[in-house]
């Protein structure tokens, strides 16, 4: 089966917004084998909408339309919809109760212009949507739902179950992942593309901010020899692979402390606040994470976690020392300090922008790394985390790093 | 003029890689006064780019391209452009001597298939690739562009300044962006609408994470009653108007703190670092950021802040005497504590998952704001970073909570 997004919005197409739903979209499809071959993205103009649809109708077995279901005047997705299919705007009066009780329980008044965001065309199919107002739409090979990603997220689920089942749809795909860190793309392509000789495997290499991730995707039923073809890659570059599918390197380590009963620290200067925040996204991660020290001020360095002022002085707020020094400061038994140049300024021929040094210490054991990373500021950051958490989690897994 | 853009790659399809070409180039569109109307994505299949090609000759004065120049066989976009004009395929003698003079400055062994990189439809113009291998090209309407990034950013300019000349075209216009937070869409709308009367203005509202946005868009030459607009909408609903274009909040607290030489430090809880991310981000913050304190463990809240046990067995790590007695641990004039319950678990109807508690202190005036806020984990978070940076402007700079 093959399906068409169309992205109905004037701000996915000025720069304005960035489209995001289209890959969860698209993600969700892929796993349960429907196709995606087309997206379109078009303004809030009713023929322009009507021509796309008309355009995929004939080409797809289903067409997934985000965005223009709210209640102001550019919202005309499901107006365009009943006018490609003759129908008229109807409103369900359960519906409409539904949305007068929203309204009510979160104490807002309810406008006119309200009322559209349960207009649909006669004999469309709605899904519930928990989290905001307008229901999403089903009617003869479209599907229409809220741009808002929050919602999409809580419907199109709902209708993909409905429509999987009315379909009478039973492929399913097996999709693996496994993410590798530290080594090129060529490199790595080289090593591994003999273990890709298996037909009907569809593998590629994508290139991801936190590393490089090998997919294999193949028919449901060949999820055996997939896993087969997972443990060949794993014994030829195993030590560079940091996870699989979307588990992050953040909860593998969260999940090894716990093991151990161990908390860990930060002391985070140029990373400011960004591994913290890796750990803190985690649920249920306060078992483990104790505390987050972001001392980017040299007084916060020497106040909140002791570093001397003469290694501060000799060797300057980026150096192994004041990595090194900044880790005493923290008391559980692991932890991290982060200091570098993350530019712009700030630079010299010494020491260059995207220097970095990043502390570890393991018990009593303390690692201190030093990198030059290139990009811009927030690049080098993001690196900086990375290249932090790999590095910690190959100390606690192998006792070495990297 | 309109502008197509149709963008070639399944990778653009199925989730791995996120399309960031086009709002490049609708952005530069914009900038000279080519509207896009639309954006098609399709695979690497020679009929569907023909038929997509097809779609919209006929709608748009020129369609852009992007991806599938390259060498290997999956590249067919030239191939379906000169299908599609009933051209053959030439090569050009004197850029395929080009293109050996660039392997061999980079002693790469250059292969027959590289030749491919230079083939175009008999009569197509090319852009020199500085950066790359293939040339955009250019031809009755159509023009090509790679799909790496860099190249795209080299030659995407030359191309624009050639039609635009070849098009005596000299249209530009002018956007301005309002920034509000903490009023509905719906409400909004309604307090302004009446401002959209002037023909020709074309304004929408965008949702964000951190507000939402009014976008006017006109001609240059409009640009004094975009203004005059501007001024009307600042006097209707001011309050709640937080920044302007691409400016964010943290910028303008930065800047207010550095014209007051104030220095800010911040004691987080439930944003877990997020907060002190969003200033360590600015280049040039350490004139005024001083530190952050991750105080996640009680321990922590102690230990570094001087949170009273006291406080935490009666009152509870969330509480208003908490987030107050974490600001009594911060030294500078400026400070934000954070706590809160991000979930999903650990609420209790007393306190339920998304409680949080902003305490901000300026100077020796405290200010403890109580909030319930919807959400996953992250959109708590998100929000109370949020709420708290916007309501530290609002007292900066009008000495009362919002």
């Amino acid at each position: 089966m093959k399906a068409a997004c169309i992205l109905v919005g004037t701000e996915l197409l000025n720069g304005a917004m960035v489209d995001t739903n289209s890959i969860y979209m698209a993600e969700e499809l892929n796993k349960v084998g429907i196709e995606l071959p087309y997206k379109m993205i078009v303004r809030d103009i009713k023929e322009e909408i009507i021509d796309a649809i008309q355009y995929f109708h004939s080409r797809v077995d289903i067409i997934i339309m985000s965005g223009g279901l709210g209640p102001t005047l550019d919202d005309i997705t499901k107006d365009a919809i009943a006018d490609f299919l003759g129908k008229k705007l109807i409103v369900d009066p359960e519906e409409l109760k539904v949305l007068h009780q929203k309204f009510a329980s979160r104490g807002l008044p309810i406008l006119e212009m309200n009322t559209k965001e349960v207009e649909k065309p006669e004999g469309a199919i709605s899904f519930e949507n928990s989290v905001g107002m307008a229901p999403a739409i089903y009617i003869d090979k479209i599907a229409a739902f809220p741009g808002v990603p929050r919602e999409l997220y809580d419907m199109f689920p709902k209708f993909l179950s409905y429509f999987i089942k009315e379909k009478n749809w039973k492929h399913k795909i097996y999709i693996k992942d496994i993410i590798t860190y530290g080594i090129p793309e060529s490199v790595l392509e080289n090593h591994v593309k003999d273990c890709f000789q298996e037909e009907g495997i569809f593998y590629e290499f994508l290139v991801k901010n936190y590393g490089i991730l090998i997919r294999m995707q193949a028919d449901a039923m060949k999820k055996n020899k997939v896993e087969k073809i997972k443990e060949k890659i794993y014994n030829i570059i195993g030590d560079f692979i940091i996870g699989e599918d979307s588990v992050k390197i953040e909860e593998k380590i969260v999940q090894y402390l716990k093991e151990k009963q161990w908390k860990i620290s930060l002391a985070e200067s140029c990373t400011g606040g960004l591994i913290a925040d890796h750990f803190v996204r985690l649920a249920g991660v306060s078992e483990v994470f104790y505390e987050g020290i972001v001392s980017y001020d040299n007084e916060a360095k020497k106040k909140r976690l002791g570093v001397q002022k003469q290694t501060l002085d000799n060797d300057g707020a980026v150096s192994e020392n004041t990595a090194r020094e900044m880790l005493l400061g923290l008391s559980t038994e692991v932890a991290i300090s982060t200091t570098g140049i993350a530019g712009p300024g700030g630079g010299s021929n010494e020491k260059p922008v995207g220097l970095v040094y990043i502390g570890i210490r393991v018990l009593d054991k303390t690692y201190v790394i030093k990198k030059i990373f290139h990009g811009n500021r927030q690049q080098i950051r993001q690196r900086t985390v990375l290249e932090a958490l790999v590095s910690l989690f190959q100390i606690l897994t192998k006792g070495c790093e990297m």
